[in-house]
């Protein structure tokens, strides 16, 4: 049960709340769609799909406007990094992201550096917290029960995948859904999927995905999205998104008999495959906008090391599609000043600069203990 | 944080679960669907669909078969009433079901008294708790908080909708996600949303419609699916599960622009709109599987009184589907007997019938106390 003494905390919160009102822009839930009713009207005749955004068609001849990321991921970290400027001058404190990683995978290496030196550039402190290969759960779980109860802690990232040994559902399971700025944690995700309800994060790539359609004036309301793929971390809250956008959604996946023939009714399609170039141009209607999630690692044409592609084959499906997300430099760069953002609304909600009274019943739940059977 | 003390009462469970693995059943979780891994294969070529069952294919000349709900419904009550006397025999315990119920709604006072006859019929004990019309936000949260408290009571329904000013999904999220045997609560929401995970209890009407299906040998892996209506009871549950089964799952909406064209290239059509008729026989597929969850009170065609129409033009539907759900008499059964079967679920893992180790953080998360500002 919550204790009385945080009734003090709550006033305090108020005061401070007035103060940063002057500087604090209210954290914008734009990307969570406009809550609209479900109101259906008799059809006689099938309404035509409206077009895209004349800047979106064909701009450069035949081939795609390019939503590069970059831009976007910049603008997004001058904002994060002004915010946080103006945090700590007014209350003097600042967000803290903590990261915790299991073993050497040279890309989880990878990956968490490129998380700390977007940290360092916007002004969010982290902590790097590193347990050895062959780590025992309840080691784990000891770290991540740690950062849920360290104050001075906002924002918790468990880097993936963990090593078979260890179960991530359990893990993700333990991190404080309030903390959890990958917005994985299923409370979080339950959130996300109700329409109307607020997550108090939601997953950076799929956050990112929306960010750069709606930057680029893409239409989303009433249009076909296919999503193919459906992991957890991309594909599944891609489509919840889009389908608060009030987007028509079709999941596609492995067991998904003519994904060609179902793609190539999309208006907006979102490859979360994980196999490069298994999304041709003949799968594509003309003028569609493209999203590719994808980042695998191949064989660099020039024989020498690697590069990354996407799971779409960019050659063919610039000529066909109105807009394409180019790999690298799409979702990436906007997924990570996502993560920045996620942080520093969580840091936010912990100095009482947004409003909150969102309240859980936990009777029966319980965070980890020693005493797990 | 988890007290010590539970260790003793996870010991007596343990024991208990000796003692009663003689004659209880596991709780089955094949309407969860088979967990299967994601492998990609290239194609060549579009493979064709697969027929449903002959069973299905108008085994009555021109017309579908009828998917009765009330044979299954009677099945599992008597399945569920077998385990419940057992369960008095052996431990001399039983499931309670506590219903909450705000206002005087003809209609919602028809629905419980549905749920609690259905309840008497298979030995779950039940509780009323009615209030006011005009009730505060705090009386309502007090009495959801006291049944979450209350050992004895393993299920909790608050009955919707609520009187507008109180805050369903402020109610909603303080029941205790383990006794929220509607499965509303966005925990479990996120639960069923996420591959692998498993909710605590699945909303009944989308737990029913799978259920009808395996039943009647529908084939779900592969096949198109089509979900008209996203209600957070039905439609956005159901599209969960069948996405959990391997279905190919289209969501439409009312801000869908062809709704007809998509319905009409689906293997199995779930209605989840609330207009009768909306879905006429020309939106279906040849051989599609028809699941109505529609539940409308129209005037009865006799001029006396009303009668319950789905949202399926049943008449013409017949025509053209290999199955169809009847309405009244298709879903609505089965869900009743869904709600018994998540009572009795929740009962088990109570009494350490069910092995559960799931634990989720809550720190910064509380039940609802009068402190809250």
């Amino acid at each position: 049960m919550r204790s009385c003494a945080t009734a003090g905390v709550v006033a305090l919160h108020r005061t401070l709340r007035k103060a940063l009102r002057s500087f604090s822009a209210p954290s914008s839930c734009a990307f969570l769609g406009p809550n609209l009713p479900d109101v259906w009207v008799p059809r006689e005749h099938t309404s035509p799909h409206t077009l895209f955004p004349e800047s979106l068609q064909w701009a450069n001849g035949y081939s795609a406007v390019i939503l590069e990321g970059k831009p976007i991921a910049k603008q997004m970290k001058v904002q994060v990094a002004d915010e946080i400027r103006k945090m700590k001058s007014v209350i003097g404190k600042f967000p803290r992201l903590a990261v915790v990683l299991v073993g050497d995978r040279r890309d989880s290496h990878t990956f968490i550096h490129i998380k700390l030196k977007a940290c360092g550039q916007v002004g969010i402190e982290t902590v790097v917290s590193q347990l050895p290969e062959k780590c025992d759960e309840s080691e784990l779980l000891d770290v991540v029960s740690g950062l849920n109860e360290d104050p001075d802690v906002h924002g918790i990232v468990v880097q993936l995948p963990l090593p078979q040994h260890l179960d991530e559902e359990k893990i993700i399971n333990v991190v404080s859904p309030e903390k959890d700025v990958d917005g994985f944690h299923p409370l979080n995700m339950g959130s996300l999927a109700i329409r109307g309800r607020k997550p108090f994060s939601v997953p950076c790539a799929p956050k990112g995905c929306i960010e750069l359609l709606l930057r680029h004036g893409v239409e989303i309301k009433g249009k076909r999205a296919v999503i193919i793929g459906r992991s957890k971390i991309a594909g599944l809250p891609t489509s919840l998104l889009l389908q608060r956008h009030h987007a028509t959604v079709s999941m596609l996946h492995a067991y998904t008999k003519n994904p060609e023939e179902i793609t190539s009714e999309a208006d907006i399609v979102v490859a979360d495959v994980g196999i490069p170039n298994i999304v041709r141009g003949n799968w594509l209607k003309k003028g569609a906008v493209v999203i590719d999630m994808g980042t695998n690692q191949v064989k660099d044409p020039s024989g020498h090391g690697f590069c990354v592609s996407g799971d779409v084959c960019f050659e063919e499906a610039v000529k066909v599609a109105s807009a394409i997300t180019p790999v690298p430099g799409g979702i990436g760069p906007v997924t990570i000043s996502m993560l920045l953002s996620n942080t520093l609304d969580s840091a936010k909600r912990a100095f009482g600069m947004i409003e909150t009274d969102v309240e859980f019943s936990v009777l029966g739940l319980y965070s980890y203990s020693k005493c797990t059977p």
